[in-house]
């Protein structure tokens, strides 16, 4: 088998695994969905055994070392199923924490947090947004993380931390200002916080739309009077902005990739609903709206499937922050395109679309989520058009 | 007070017990979320005692007798929370329910079923959409209804009947075929059962985007040789399809008014929250493309309230039947304006917006299913542009 | 005849004079674009003697003396054909001209200009925007006006003023500053300049993506020291502000109304084309695509037309400057609504629908433009959005 | 200068002879549009000799031998003006029927008729679309090609041949039926006429918006009985269908490119405008909305540029059939995005966006038209769709 392509391995496991799999992973938090089902353990076992892991890590010393043009098109077919990630222990926000351990982590919070990571024994979160501020302007950020002795202790309040709910959720990394009085952009830091030490409250789960996105979740969390040791610090005091920086191109092209993923199981849902389905005396396949649909949600996944995979060569080629632009580019389109081809999809399906019979509603609510999730587009978009601006202004002033 | 208009009466009924009850009111169905909390029968002992109750009913005798254009800017009122139409005895599916006991129920039909109703001490379902075929087209109900002896024998399969899973539903109203070989339109009829008939089984609570919709909910139901007296028929047999188009006029009428309801609502929530958020430096009042947002959704609410307004008019005037191009104009029209308006909120509050703490994304999730329910926008699209081409024959024929 | 009502008076001169002689009309042009065809004349004629004339004009000494919500449908069955307005002297902008007139000029200015223009038998422009400042911003207007002896001298440069060209043009409307340290809103004044005055020099005639609408055209106009005495001066110095607020109301919802005639012709014609036109072996009415847009359009079509008599309505009875929101709404809907119907249409003719076969890019042309004309959409909607933070924030001091 | 990348050779040939002479270029037709300006020859010659000519044909025997993917930036880079193709001897559509006669042409038809193209010397028009019929089915085409001895003798009307009006057009390409009893994809051939030929009739030229596009135009041309030798048909009879295939494919995508250049040349001209252009205190750059509009635009050129460098790199690789789906993305995705772009510009610009002083409204007017020359948007997406439910068709019966 060694030499299938991964690709191709990874639709063949999908297609065995996961599809099957998903209606019996939803029933098994009926009674518990706060309690990992034994299902999801097996599944990622087998992924494991069939070497489909930590596909996402270009570091070759601790992952599968591909760039980012390569797995882009595995991700995207992960992308396809909510619960394929983690089975593949490639899912947000674990992938961003573990490239922050691996780049920016000492030898020994490598030891005591990526290792298990890396190996699916534990999860994390990442504790960012704020409820109180704008956190898509990240200078707005309150949560305060002052030294002690040898300590720092931590006070804030905290949500839309994802996976701060799952039942094997170990560690945070919490992003708070060390010094109000540095430079603007060397205020903030990144520390690593176990979930189990004293002061940190899990407040409630939130839910999106209505799901709650068991066993994972999206936590709200307050951190009161939290004390961690001074080595909790990832890479050091004033680096936080930097850490994000870093971390962020890489968990958007991953969020665009999976969101056509998203797409492509919408389309392939559609497509057989509606040959398969009769209205006014003919298939719906056969009505010309309904093909519009398809063929506008095809053009619209390939162009957003070019996009991501300029960004991500652009990436390996030049560098996360030589590819800023690319990267907000397809963290603009990808859910927007997501969104209009579920919606489609949605609409052909008629209730069993907005319902639990597919995965189409919760998929379209993961994606609406992802239009604010890492700053809302508006946000992007105004950088985008700075960036046009400026070299503009540069163009004009030399001619 | 009985002189004072009764739009302010509603606006500050619902200013004073619903608004602050929302929340409330949601935290009472932690424990049980199928039972129906103290809290809503003592809103709706309330209501009753200040008079807004039953407004939706033309019919005098029975209700408060308002014409449609009388009612429309109160049923807009109440749709500004999810929670209020119940309050008022003005919640789908009961209202037309009531309209179809009201029209068609024979005396002792009425007096059974019709008078708790308007009481609020029961709740009712209508069970017309099946999984099986697409019910957009009601030709292909499937349901069978046949005679046997004294009494109807009613086999068949539906879902999206919302309020099935209240507890207090006591009464569906099940469409059927009692007649495959009749002409097309009379081939089916409309029978009451009890829910508590032998034979009737509540299989599942269907969700919409994530939302159980408790302690309302949707409810597939399996009618499995369910057993009722001839005298439970609505009518007469073969009257089904009359039923509908006479049910299903006020329906939409009512949702579209209610969605107006919506989009005021989350229309008036941006505009607080801009006001008093801030990003980058100035308030999110004070950017160019919220304000944008704020505009198109006042012009959008405005307009879609006009035309909603004017078939109102149209029905009253006109009859239901004479007013279909408007019902069917307003079907497509009122759910995509609050859906837009709603995106639009969301997208200002951030992570608020598609949580629990902002009614919005419950209220979009209700939005978006009403672009199906009653059948899709391409259907009614389609009818409209029947009439629209066989108009222009007429004239091109005439000159 | 004199007991038919207007509407169905004015429907039947547009079937027998007007669509028929479009082409004849476009075709006297061809060897002298900047002639008045004698065809126009006649048509005229046929107007005046049949009432059919200054139907636009509220005040009954001198018009029709409709109310604006009698006015408007009136107006919008003459938007049918860009030949139309002239023919029953409606047309802008010497309706807004007459308007301004007949409110604020002097008994001699009306026996001079507002006489002859009540009798069809000159034509006026306005001359406001001015090619080297965002003119949306009236502030920005920089036309000098300064007294000297019994005169006003007038220098600068204006374009895009409508009519300038038609060669019966004998008057224009200036606007222009008399005093650039007085408040801001009394700076500006507007003037009566006679277009043959020393000094007035038509530039250019400037096109609409190509069609030179002859023989009226938009003018570029050159104002080099142009002399006119004192008496021309419209209501006071300082005025302009104020009549340019009372001109653009009404000028604002006649475009409104125009434009929902052309949106009426192109539905019309693209329905007559899709009965009559087969692609693949069916009609183009029988493919379901089409028939969406002749859904849609009607739609919009109709919430625009409610929208438009709402304002109208607004207007008789608070005036224009309460209806100022409601003008600022149908100034956006309008235009925006027509191009999307007139866009469908175009569409569905193929190349007749760019071509000088059917009226349909001219009409979207006209409609492009009146994005822009009077101020951008952007304005408008930054206004609207103005009003409503105003309103909030007054509601939340309240509570 | 060899070695100079062409890209950089031709935008420095634009911004030096083509942009500084489009204001020259118009003005020379003042006095006769339908004489070719000496400007033009001019042009052509420097052209010429800078090695910037017939970059557009892959074969290198005739022409650059560039292939699609090499030649997609040039063409995007002429696209900027609407008077470069002709410079550079790539404008359609003289390169479509020159790549005809290098792949199908007689060696004598490319003596008489390619090598004067290939020169510049001569041009030619392409006569497919008829007016009495749906053209996009091409099987609707109704001229007739009947032989005659050693002639063939032809019969039809054709309009919307690009060309056909200009001053140097020596040679038509006609498509019509020889055999309408031969299997459906045979009936159809391809025939070479000169235009001198008697019983060709130019009936008029047709005007696109008001544009007529002089000194090339778009012609309606009446072909009565023209006789011209049996020599003159390309490759044989019958294979009209076929060589319209191979024809339309690089046509397509050499309007898709051309497109991408208007659209940067509007991204262009917006930036500068909204950089210089105050308006409320603020430049226009400032505003946010224009920066969405300017971060929109980018995105939308950039996802189209990918689009059509994967359709020409498909092309190149498998063939243009092959790359059928890729054309026909390209074909829909193009105009869409070009004139969402070009709107916004001419938003930005007022009332010189819709006039003569900038091109945006002439380029508006040409991507407007590509939404229908060579088939509707409506065809090419059903097609699509068509191919999406096949290939679901097998992937279902095949599990």
């Amino acid at each position: 088998m060694a030499k299938t392509p991964l690709d191709e391995r990874l639709r063949e496991f999908m297609d065995r695994y996961i599809y099957p799999n998903e209606k019996p992973f939803e029933d098994s938090l009926r009674h518990n969905r706060w309690k990992v089902p034994e299902l999801m353990e097996e599944l990622k076992d087998k992924a494991r055994a069939e070497g489909l892991w930590n596909l996402f890590l270009p570091d070759s010393n601790f992952g599968a070392g591909l760039t980012n043009r390569q797995y882009a098109p595995l991700c995207a077919i992960m992308g396809h199923s909510l619960i394929a990630p983690e089975v593949f222990n490639c899912n947000a926000p674990d992938t961003g924490n573990m490239e922050v351990l691996v780049r920016y982590g000492s030898p020994e919070q490598q030891d005591t947090w990526l290792k298990p990571l890396l190996d699916g024994r534990i999860r994390s979160c990442f504790a960012m947004t704020e409820p109180d501020v704008a956190s898509s302007d990240a200078t707005n950020i309150r949560t305060d993380i002052h030294a002690d002795g040898d300590s720092y202790v931590i006070n804030g309040h905290k949500w839309w931390s994802t996976g701060a709910g799952h039942p094997s959720c170990r560690i945070a990394i919490v992003m708070g200002v060390t010094n109000a009085s540095a430079p603007r952009y060397e205020r903030q830091s990144m520390i690593l916080v176990p979930m189990d030490t004293p002061g940190v409250r899990l407040e409630r789960r939130l839910s999106v739309f209505g799901y709650d996105d068991a066993p994972s979740g999206h936590g709200e969390i307050v951190f009161d009077r939290v004390r961690v040791p001074k080595s909790h610090i990832i890479w050091g005091e004033g680096k936080g902005f930097a850490i994000a920086q870093g971390r962020l191109g890489p968990g958007r092209i991953h969020h665009a990739m999976r969101l056509i993923g998203s797409a492509e199981r919408a389309l392939d849902l559609m497509v057989e609903r509606v040959l398969n389905r009769t209205a006014f005396g003919k298939p719906l396949a056969d009505q010309g709206v309904i093909r519009q649909w398809i063929a506008l949600s095809r053009i619209e996944i390939e162009q957003a499937r070019l996009l991501t995979l300029s960004a991500a060569e652009k990436m390996d080629q030049a560098g996360n922050k030589a590819a800023r632009r690319e990267i907000a580019m397809i963290k603009v389109v990808a859910p927007r395109m997501a969104l209009s081809v579920l919606d489609r999809a949605i609409q052909a399906f008629g209730g069993a679309g907005v319902g639990p019979d597919t995965p189409l509603a919760q998929h379209w609510a993961n994606a609406r989520t992802l239009r604010l999730a890492d700053g809302p587009d508006e946000v992007h978009l105004d950088q985008l058009a700075r960036d046009e601006l400026k070299a503009a202004r540069q163009r004009m002033e030399q001619s």
